[in-house]
Protein backbone atom coordinates (compact mmCIF):
# COMPACT_ATOMS: atom_id res chain seq x y z
CA UNK A 1 0.00 0.00 0.00
CA UNK A 2 1.44 3.45 -0.98
CA UNK A 3 1.79 5.76 1.46
CA UNK A 4 -1.30 8.30 -0.44
CA UNK A 5 -3.26 4.79 0.04
CA UNK A 6 -2.50 4.65 3.52
CA UNK A 7 -2.96 8.23 3.98
CA UNK A 8 -6.57 7.55 3.03
CA UNK A 9 -7.24 4.74 5.20
CA UNK A 10 -6.30 6.36 7.97
CA UNK A 11 -8.31 9.92 7.35
CA UNK A 12 -11.14 7.17 7.11
CA UNK A 13 -10.43 5.15 10.73
CA UNK A 14 -9.88 9.15 12.10
CA UNK A 15 -13.28 9.91 10.80
CA UNK A 16 -14.90 6.69 12.35
CA UNK A 17 -14.63 7.63 16.01
CA UNK A 18 -15.18 11.81 15.78
CA UNK A 19 -18.14 11.99 13.63
CA UNK A 20 -20.64 14.09 14.88
CA UNK A 21 -24.28 12.45 15.72
CA UNK A 22 -26.39 12.98 12.32
CA UNK A 23 -29.15 14.82 12.76
CA UNK A 24 -33.17 13.61 12.25
CA UNK A 25 -35.07 15.63 10.39
CA UNK A 26 -39.12 15.12 10.75
CA UNK A 27 -42.78 16.00 9.25
CA UNK A 28 -42.45 19.43 10.68
CA UNK A 29 -38.85 20.99 9.35
CA UNK A 30 -40.17 19.14 6.22
CA UNK A 31 -43.29 21.44 6.01
CA UNK A 32 -41.44 24.19 7.22
CA UNK A 33 -38.59 23.59 4.61
CA UNK A 34 -41.54 23.20 1.34
CA UNK A 35 -42.95 26.88 2.90
CA UNK A 36 -39.44 28.48 2.33
CA UNK A 37 -39.29 26.75 -0.85
CA UNK A 38 -43.25 28.03 -1.72
CA UNK A 39 -42.26 31.62 -0.57
CA UNK A 40 -38.49 32.23 -2.22
CA UNK A 41 -39.46 34.95 -4.27
CA UNK A 42 -37.45 36.74 -7.20
CA UNK A 43 -37.49 39.88 -5.11
CA UNK A 44 -37.58 43.40 -7.57
CA UNK A 45 -38.83 45.84 -4.85
CA UNK A 46 -37.01 46.06 -1.94
CA UNK A 47 -36.85 48.26 1.39
CA UNK A 48 -34.51 50.76 1.16
CA UNK A 49 -33.36 49.47 4.62
CA UNK A 50 -29.13 48.16 5.44
CA UNK A 51 -28.79 45.02 5.71
CA UNK A 52 -27.46 44.07 9.80
CA UNK A 53 -23.66 44.27 9.86
CA UNK A 54 -22.36 40.94 8.82
CA UNK A 55 -25.27 39.47 7.15
CA UNK A 56 -24.00 39.38 3.55
CA UNK A 57 -21.02 37.85 4.97
CA UNK A 58 -22.92 35.27 6.85
CA UNK A 59 -25.42 34.30 4.20
CA UNK A 60 -22.16 34.13 1.44
CA UNK A 61 -20.34 31.54 4.53
CA UNK A 62 -23.82 29.37 4.00
CA UNK A 63 -23.62 29.32 0.31
CA UNK A 64 -20.36 27.90 0.38
CA UNK A 65 -21.59 24.50 2.13
CA UNK A 66 -23.23 24.29 -1.53
CA UNK A 67 -22.11 20.82 -3.45
CA UNK A 68 -19.22 21.75 -6.03
CA UNK A 69 -17.76 19.51 -8.91
CA UNK A 70 -15.11 17.65 -7.17
CA UNK A 71 -15.19 19.53 -4.63
CA UNK A 72 -13.93 22.22 -6.70
CA UNK A 73 -15.70 25.50 -4.79
CA UNK A 74 -15.53 27.94 -7.96
CA UNK A 75 -17.65 30.59 -6.39
CA UNK A 76 -16.41 33.96 -6.49
CA UNK A 77 -18.56 36.35 -4.73
CA UNK A 78 -18.27 40.41 -5.52
CA UNK A 79 -20.08 42.88 -3.14
CA UNK A 80 -20.66 45.39 -5.46
CA UNK A 81 -20.08 48.39 -3.37
CA UNK A 82 -18.46 51.56 -5.37
CA UNK A 83 -20.76 53.86 -6.90
CA UNK A 84 -19.51 54.40 -10.05
CA UNK A 85 -19.61 50.56 -10.66
CA UNK A 86 -23.28 50.23 -9.77
CA UNK A 87 -24.33 52.89 -12.33
CA UNK A 88 -22.25 51.32 -14.81
CA UNK A 89 -24.19 48.00 -13.59
CA UNK A 90 -26.88 50.08 -14.35
CA UNK A 91 -26.35 51.60 -17.71
CA UNK A 92 -25.49 47.53 -18.67
CA UNK A 93 -28.90 46.68 -17.57
CA UNK A 94 -30.92 49.54 -19.50
CA UNK A 95 -29.21 48.30 -22.99
CA UNK A 96 -29.68 45.30 -22.74
CA UNK A 97 -33.45 45.66 -21.29
CA UNK A 98 -33.64 48.10 -24.25
CA UNK A 99 -32.77 45.27 -26.48
CA UNK A 100 -34.66 42.57 -25.23
CA UNK A 101 -38.21 45.34 -24.99
CA UNK A 102 -37.80 45.51 -28.85
CA UNK A 103 -38.02 41.59 -29.20
CA UNK A 104 -41.26 41.33 -27.93
CA UNK A 105 -45.05 42.02 -28.89
CA UNK A 106 -46.13 45.94 -28.34
CA UNK A 107 -48.86 44.29 -25.43
CA UNK A 108 -46.39 42.45 -24.31
CA UNK A 109 -43.74 44.94 -24.49
CA UNK A 110 -45.95 47.26 -22.50
CA UNK A 111 -46.25 44.33 -19.73
CA UNK A 112 -42.58 43.55 -19.73
CA UNK A 113 -41.67 47.26 -19.44
CA UNK A 114 -43.89 47.61 -16.26
CA UNK A 115 -42.60 44.42 -14.62
CA UNK A 116 -39.75 46.66 -13.19
CA UNK A 117 -37.18 43.77 -13.90
CA UNK A 118 -34.59 44.83 -11.75
CA UNK A 119 -34.29 46.13 -7.88
CA UNK A 120 -30.71 48.04 -8.80
CA UNK A 121 -31.59 51.07 -7.17
CA UNK A 122 -33.40 50.10 -4.00
CA UNK A 123 -31.37 47.04 -2.89
CA UNK A 124 -28.83 47.84 -0.16
CA UNK A 125 -26.89 45.03 -1.33
CA UNK A 126 -25.82 43.67 -4.78
CA UNK A 127 -23.40 40.88 -4.85
CA UNK A 128 -21.76 40.08 -8.22
CA UNK A 129 -21.55 35.97 -8.83
CA UNK A 130 -18.76 34.43 -11.38
CA UNK A 131 -17.12 30.66 -11.40
CA UNK A 132 -13.42 30.62 -11.27
CA UNK A 133 -12.91 28.20 -14.39
CA UNK A 134 -9.54 28.47 -14.28
CA UNK A 135 -9.12 26.98 -10.28
CA UNK A 136 -7.07 24.05 -9.91
CA UNK A 137 -9.16 22.82 -6.79
CA UNK A 138 -10.30 19.89 -6.63
CA UNK A 139 -7.59 18.56 -9.80
CA UNK A 140 -9.96 18.62 -11.94
CA UNK A 141 -11.97 15.80 -10.78
CA UNK A 142 -15.27 15.21 -12.48
CA UNK A 143 -15.16 18.17 -15.03
CA UNK A 144 -13.49 16.41 -17.56
CA UNK A 145 -16.37 15.73 -20.34
CA UNK A 146 -18.67 18.47 -18.41
CA UNK A 147 -16.35 21.68 -17.59
CA UNK A 148 -19.71 23.59 -17.34
CA UNK A 149 -20.86 21.61 -14.14
CA UNK A 150 -17.95 24.24 -12.66
CA UNK A 151 -20.99 26.88 -13.42
CA UNK A 152 -23.67 24.75 -12.02
CA UNK A 153 -22.11 25.01 -8.69
CA UNK A 154 -21.79 28.35 -8.97
CA UNK A 155 -25.39 28.51 -9.89
CA UNK A 156 -26.40 26.11 -6.89
CA UNK A 157 -24.22 28.51 -4.45
CA UNK A 158 -26.67 31.28 -5.48
CA UNK A 159 -29.61 29.12 -4.64
CA UNK A 160 -28.00 28.40 -1.42
CA UNK A 161 -27.53 31.70 -0.40
CA UNK A 162 -31.16 32.49 -1.81
CA UNK A 163 -33.14 30.47 0.91
CA UNK A 164 -30.82 31.26 3.66
CA UNK A 165 -31.77 34.55 3.23
CA UNK A 166 -35.36 34.09 2.94
CA UNK A 167 -35.14 32.11 6.26
CA UNK A 168 -33.41 35.65 7.58
CA UNK A 169 -36.35 37.31 5.82
CA UNK A 170 -34.26 38.38 3.28
CA UNK A 171 -35.31 38.81 -0.14
CA UNK A 172 -33.10 38.10 -3.49
CA UNK A 173 -33.41 39.16 -6.83
CA UNK A 174 -31.61 37.75 -9.33
CA UNK A 175 -30.71 40.19 -12.63
CA UNK A 176 -29.85 38.11 -15.64
CA UNK A 177 -30.85 40.63 -17.99
CA UNK A 178 -27.11 41.77 -18.64
CA UNK A 179 -23.81 41.30 -20.85
CA UNK A 180 -21.42 38.75 -19.23
CA UNK A 181 -18.59 40.20 -20.44
CA UNK A 182 -19.20 43.76 -19.73
CA UNK A 183 -19.73 42.72 -16.01
CA UNK A 184 -16.83 41.39 -16.14
CA UNK A 185 -14.75 44.23 -16.82
CA UNK A 186 -17.21 46.55 -15.23
CA UNK A 187 -15.67 44.83 -11.85
CA UNK A 188 -12.32 44.34 -12.71
CA UNK A 189 -12.49 40.58 -12.15
CA UNK A 190 -10.05 37.81 -14.24
CA UNK A 191 -11.08 37.61 -17.50
CA UNK A 192 -11.26 33.65 -17.01
CA UNK A 193 -14.22 33.82 -14.41
CA UNK A 194 -17.37 33.43 -15.86
CA UNK A 195 -20.21 35.74 -15.21
CA UNK A 196 -23.05 33.51 -13.56
CA UNK A 197 -25.61 35.89 -11.77
CA UNK A 198 -26.07 39.47 -10.46
CA UNK A 199 -27.90 39.89 -7.04
CA UNK A 200 -30.08 42.49 -5.20
CA UNK A 201 -30.54 41.55 -1.73
CA UNK A 202 -32.59 43.50 0.96
CA UNK A 203 -35.69 43.62 2.92
CA UNK A 204 -38.48 42.61 0.45
CA UNK A 205 -41.27 45.49 0.03
CA UNK A 206 -43.94 42.53 0.24
CA UNK A 207 -44.15 38.70 0.59
CA UNK A 208 -45.43 35.84 -1.52
CA UNK A 209 -46.11 32.74 -2.68
CA UNK A 210 -46.53 33.25 -5.95
CA UNK A 211 -43.99 33.96 -8.90
CA UNK A 212 -44.13 38.19 -9.46
CA UNK A 213 -44.15 36.92 -13.17
CA UNK A 214 -47.37 34.87 -12.77
CA UNK A 215 -49.10 37.51 -10.58
CA UNK A 216 -48.76 39.67 -13.58
CA UNK A 217 -50.08 37.91 -16.06
CA UNK A 218 -46.74 37.35 -18.24
CA UNK A 219 -46.70 33.47 -17.48
CA UNK A 220 -47.86 30.60 -15.50
CA UNK A 221 -46.60 27.62 -13.53
CA UNK A 222 -47.48 24.20 -15.22
CA UNK A 223 -47.92 21.09 -13.52
CA UNK A 224 -45.24 18.88 -12.73
CA UNK A 225 -46.51 15.92 -14.88
CA UNK A 226 -45.65 17.31 -17.70
CA UNK A 227 -42.04 17.43 -17.13
CA UNK A 228 -41.49 13.78 -16.36
CA UNK A 229 -40.66 11.13 -19.13
CA UNK A 230 -40.03 7.28 -18.65
CA UNK A 231 -37.39 5.63 -20.16
CA UNK B 1 -54.99 51.37 -20.86
CA UNK B 2 -54.85 48.48 -23.47
CA UNK B 3 -56.76 45.11 -22.42
CA UNK B 4 -53.75 43.14 -21.28
CA UNK B 5 -53.25 46.23 -18.88
CA UNK B 6 -56.12 46.44 -17.50
CA UNK B 7 -56.20 42.56 -16.85
CA UNK B 8 -52.46 42.65 -15.04
CA UNK B 9 -54.12 45.31 -12.81
CA UNK B 10 -56.97 43.42 -12.44
CA UNK B 11 -55.01 40.05 -11.36
CA UNK B 12 -52.56 42.08 -8.63
CA UNK B 13 -56.16 42.95 -7.58
CA UNK B 14 -57.58 40.13 -6.62
CA UNK B 15 -54.12 38.27 -5.15
CA UNK B 16 -54.43 41.35 -2.43
CA UNK B 17 -57.80 39.98 -0.76
CA UNK B 18 -56.66 36.69 -0.87
CA UNK B 19 -53.10 36.05 -0.39
CA UNK B 20 -52.40 33.42 2.00
CA UNK B 21 -50.12 34.38 5.39
CA UNK B 22 -46.83 34.24 4.92
CA UNK B 23 -44.85 32.20 7.00
CA UNK B 24 -42.13 33.20 9.74
CA UNK B 25 -38.91 31.43 9.84
CA UNK B 26 -37.61 31.29 13.59
CA UNK B 27 -33.99 30.87 14.51
CA UNK B 28 -34.68 27.04 15.08
CA UNK B 29 -35.73 26.32 11.52
CA UNK B 30 -32.64 28.31 10.27
CA UNK B 31 -30.86 25.93 12.51
CA UNK B 32 -32.13 22.72 11.41
CA UNK B 33 -31.75 24.80 7.89
CA UNK B 34 -27.91 24.68 8.21
CA UNK B 35 -27.82 21.26 9.60
CA UNK B 36 -29.45 20.17 6.07
CA UNK B 37 -27.21 21.78 3.86
CA UNK B 38 -24.16 20.47 6.33
CA UNK B 39 -25.23 17.10 5.97
CA UNK B 40 -26.55 17.24 2.41
CA UNK B 41 -23.78 15.02 0.68
CA UNK B 42 -23.02 13.79 -2.83
CA UNK B 43 -23.42 9.93 -2.22
CA UNK B 44 -21.91 7.11 -3.89
CA UNK B 45 -22.73 3.80 -1.35
CA UNK B 46 -26.28 3.26 -1.22
CA UNK B 47 -28.88 0.41 0.56
CA UNK B 48 -30.05 -2.01 -2.16
CA UNK B 49 -33.87 -0.83 -0.97
CA UNK B 50 -36.66 0.48 -2.88
CA UNK B 51 -37.87 4.12 -2.63
CA UNK B 52 -41.45 4.15 -0.74
CA UNK B 53 -44.27 4.45 -3.40
CA UNK B 54 -44.35 8.09 -5.21
CA UNK B 55 -41.47 9.10 -3.50
CA UNK B 56 -39.33 10.26 -6.77
CA UNK B 57 -42.54 11.76 -8.10
CA UNK B 58 -42.87 13.57 -4.90
CA UNK B 59 -39.28 14.91 -5.17
CA UNK B 60 -39.40 15.93 -8.63
CA UNK B 61 -42.65 18.21 -7.81
CA UNK B 62 -41.00 19.96 -4.66
CA UNK B 63 -38.07 20.78 -7.11
CA UNK B 64 -40.18 22.52 -9.75
CA UNK B 65 -40.88 25.01 -6.75
CA UNK B 66 -37.76 26.28 -7.80
CA UNK B 67 -36.64 29.68 -9.55
CA UNK B 68 -36.64 29.40 -13.32
CA UNK B 69 -35.24 32.11 -15.82
CA UNK B 70 -38.94 34.27 -16.90
CA UNK B 71 -40.45 31.62 -15.49
CA UNK B 72 -39.62 28.99 -18.18
CA UNK B 73 -39.56 25.90 -16.26
CA UNK B 74 -36.83 24.45 -18.48
CA UNK B 75 -36.60 21.26 -16.08
CA UNK B 76 -37.05 17.39 -17.62
CA UNK B 77 -36.88 14.58 -15.49
CA UNK B 78 -36.25 11.38 -17.23
CA UNK B 79 -36.53 8.61 -14.85
CA UNK B 80 -34.51 6.08 -16.47
CA UNK B 81 -36.02 2.55 -15.24
CA UNK B 82 -34.92 -0.18 -18.18
CA UNK B 83 -32.27 -2.02 -17.68
CA UNK B 84 -30.58 -1.49 -21.33
CA UNK B 85 -30.61 2.11 -21.13
CA UNK B 86 -29.20 1.69 -17.52
CA UNK B 87 -26.14 -0.37 -18.74
CA UNK B 88 -25.06 2.43 -21.70
CA UNK B 89 -25.23 4.95 -18.98
CA UNK B 90 -22.59 2.52 -17.29
CA UNK B 91 -20.68 2.13 -19.95
CA UNK B 92 -20.56 5.95 -20.80
CA UNK B 93 -19.62 6.49 -17.34
CA UNK B 94 -16.89 3.76 -17.47
CA UNK B 95 -15.46 4.76 -20.74
CA UNK B 96 -15.04 8.95 -19.78
CA UNK B 97 -13.74 7.37 -16.30
CA UNK B 98 -11.12 5.80 -17.60
CA UNK B 99 -9.97 8.82 -19.67
CA UNK B 100 -10.40 11.12 -16.90
CA UNK B 101 -7.99 8.19 -14.90
CA UNK B 102 -4.86 8.95 -17.53
CA UNK B 103 -5.06 12.52 -17.11
CA UNK B 104 -3.90 12.18 -13.20
CA UNK B 105 -0.63 11.42 -11.71
CA UNK B 106 -0.40 7.74 -10.93
CA UNK B 107 -0.59 8.33 -6.92
CA UNK B 108 -3.82 10.59 -7.76
CA UNK B 109 -5.16 7.71 -10.23
CA UNK B 110 -5.02 5.34 -7.41
CA UNK B 111 -7.04 6.90 -5.08
CA UNK B 112 -9.27 8.74 -7.73
CA UNK B 113 -10.01 4.56 -8.53
CA UNK B 114 -11.05 3.82 -5.33
CA UNK B 115 -13.45 6.92 -4.68
CA UNK B 116 -16.04 4.99 -6.28
CA UNK B 117 -17.64 8.12 -8.11
CA UNK B 118 -20.84 6.35 -8.89
CA UNK B 119 -23.46 4.71 -7.45
CA UNK B 120 -25.27 3.60 -11.17
CA UNK B 121 -24.81 -0.05 -9.36
CA UNK B 122 -26.37 0.31 -6.30
CA UNK B 123 -28.96 3.22 -6.27
CA UNK B 124 -32.51 1.88 -6.88
CA UNK B 125 -33.71 4.94 -9.06
CA UNK B 126 -31.85 7.17 -11.58
CA UNK B 127 -32.93 9.96 -13.00
CA UNK B 128 -31.42 11.91 -15.91
CA UNK B 129 -31.84 16.11 -15.70
CA UNK B 130 -32.55 17.89 -19.26
CA UNK B 131 -32.40 21.51 -20.03
CA UNK B 132 -35.34 22.33 -22.50
CA UNK B 133 -33.51 25.34 -24.47
CA UNK B 134 -35.99 25.32 -26.79
CA UNK B 135 -38.94 25.47 -24.42
CA UNK B 136 -41.62 28.93 -25.19
CA UNK B 137 -42.68 28.89 -21.81
CA UNK B 138 -41.20 32.53 -20.62
CA UNK B 139 -41.62 34.06 -23.94
CA UNK B 140 -37.63 34.62 -23.66
CA UNK B 141 -37.57 36.87 -20.80
CA UNK B 142 -34.60 37.19 -18.89
CA UNK B 143 -32.77 35.10 -21.32
CA UNK B 144 -31.52 36.69 -24.31
CA UNK B 145 -28.14 38.03 -23.31
CA UNK B 146 -27.19 34.95 -21.39
CA UNK B 147 -29.79 31.76 -22.49
CA UNK B 148 -27.60 29.50 -20.44
CA UNK B 149 -29.60 30.79 -17.61
CA UNK B 150 -32.25 27.93 -18.61
CA UNK B 151 -29.40 25.39 -17.68
CA UNK B 152 -28.92 27.07 -14.21
CA UNK B 153 -32.37 27.03 -13.41
CA UNK B 154 -32.42 23.28 -13.72
CA UNK B 155 -29.23 23.00 -11.99
CA UNK B 156 -31.10 24.79 -9.36
CA UNK B 157 -33.98 22.55 -9.41
CA UNK B 158 -31.26 19.23 -8.88
CA UNK B 159 -30.31 21.32 -5.77
CA UNK B 160 -33.75 21.64 -4.53
CA UNK B 161 -34.29 17.78 -5.17
CA UNK B 162 -31.19 17.35 -2.97
CA UNK B 163 -32.53 19.21 -0.41
CA UNK B 164 -35.70 17.75 -0.24
CA UNK B 165 -34.72 14.46 -0.46
CA UNK B 166 -32.24 14.75 2.33
CA UNK B 167 -34.72 15.93 4.77
CA UNK B 168 -36.61 12.29 3.52
CA UNK B 169 -33.47 10.78 4.60
CA UNK B 170 -32.74 10.07 0.96
CA UNK B 171 -29.20 10.71 -0.45
CA UNK B 172 -28.57 11.58 -3.95
CA UNK B 173 -25.14 11.60 -5.85
CA UNK B 174 -24.49 13.63 -9.23
CA UNK B 175 -22.90 11.83 -11.90
CA UNK B 176 -20.81 14.14 -14.02
CA UNK B 177 -18.75 11.83 -15.71
CA UNK B 178 -20.49 11.30 -18.79
CA UNK B 179 -21.05 12.29 -22.39
CA UNK B 180 -23.74 14.80 -22.78
CA UNK B 181 -24.53 14.36 -26.39
CA UNK B 182 -24.12 10.21 -25.80
CA UNK B 183 -26.69 10.88 -23.09
CA UNK B 184 -29.58 12.40 -25.18
CA UNK B 185 -29.00 9.71 -27.44
CA UNK B 186 -29.24 6.53 -24.91
CA UNK B 187 -32.09 8.32 -23.46
CA UNK B 188 -33.70 9.45 -26.97
CA UNK B 189 -34.90 12.75 -26.16
CA UNK B 190 -35.07 15.62 -28.44
CA UNK B 191 -31.93 16.97 -29.29
CA UNK B 192 -32.41 20.36 -28.32
CA UNK B 193 -32.37 19.21 -24.85
CA UNK B 194 -29.17 19.82 -22.98
CA UNK B 195 -27.85 16.79 -20.62
CA UNK B 196 -27.37 18.54 -16.99
CA UNK B 197 -26.52 16.12 -14.72
CA UNK B 198 -27.36 12.42 -14.07
CA UNK B 199 -28.94 11.29 -10.47
CA UNK B 200 -28.78 8.07 -8.25
CA UNK B 201 -30.84 8.61 -5.72
CA UNK B 202 -31.82 5.60 -2.58
CA UNK B 203 -31.28 5.30 0.93
CA UNK B 204 -27.28 6.40 1.58
CA UNK B 205 -25.55 3.66 3.32
CA UNK B 206 -23.83 6.41 6.33
CA UNK B 207 -24.22 10.11 7.03
CA UNK B 208 -21.67 12.28 7.04
CA UNK B 209 -21.52 15.88 7.53
CA UNK B 210 -18.01 16.09 5.70
CA UNK B 211 -17.50 15.71 1.96
CA UNK B 212 -16.69 12.29 0.65
CA UNK B 213 -13.57 13.69 -1.23
CA UNK B 214 -12.62 15.65 1.99
CA UNK B 215 -12.52 12.34 3.96
CA UNK B 216 -10.95 10.66 1.01
CA UNK B 217 -8.11 13.34 1.30
CA UNK B 218 -8.82 14.47 -2.29
CA UNK B 219 -9.38 17.92 -1.43
CA UNK B 220 -10.38 19.92 1.16
CA UNK B 221 -13.10 22.60 1.76
CA UNK B 222 -11.22 26.19 1.91
CA UNK B 223 -12.25 29.08 4.46
CA UNK B 224 -15.28 31.17 2.77
CA UNK B 225 -13.25 34.59 2.87
CA UNK B 226 -10.98 33.37 0.16
CA UNK B 227 -13.62 33.74 -2.48
CA UNK B 228 -15.16 37.17 -1.33
CA UNK B 229 -13.96 40.59 -3.11
CA UNK B 230 -15.44 44.24 -3.15
CA UNK B 231 -15.58 46.52 -5.70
Amino acid sequence: MDSFSRQFEQRFAEREGQQAEPPAFDASFRARLLDLLKWRRDVRRFKRLALPEGAIERLISIACLSPSVGLSEPWRFVLVEDEMRRAAIRDCFQACNKDALEMQAPDRAALYARLKLAGLDEAPVQVSVFADRATAQGSGLGRRTMPETLDYSVAIAIHTLWLAARAEGLGVGWVSILDPSRMTAILDVPSDWVFIGHLCVGYPEAEDDTPALERAGWEQRRPPEGVVLRR
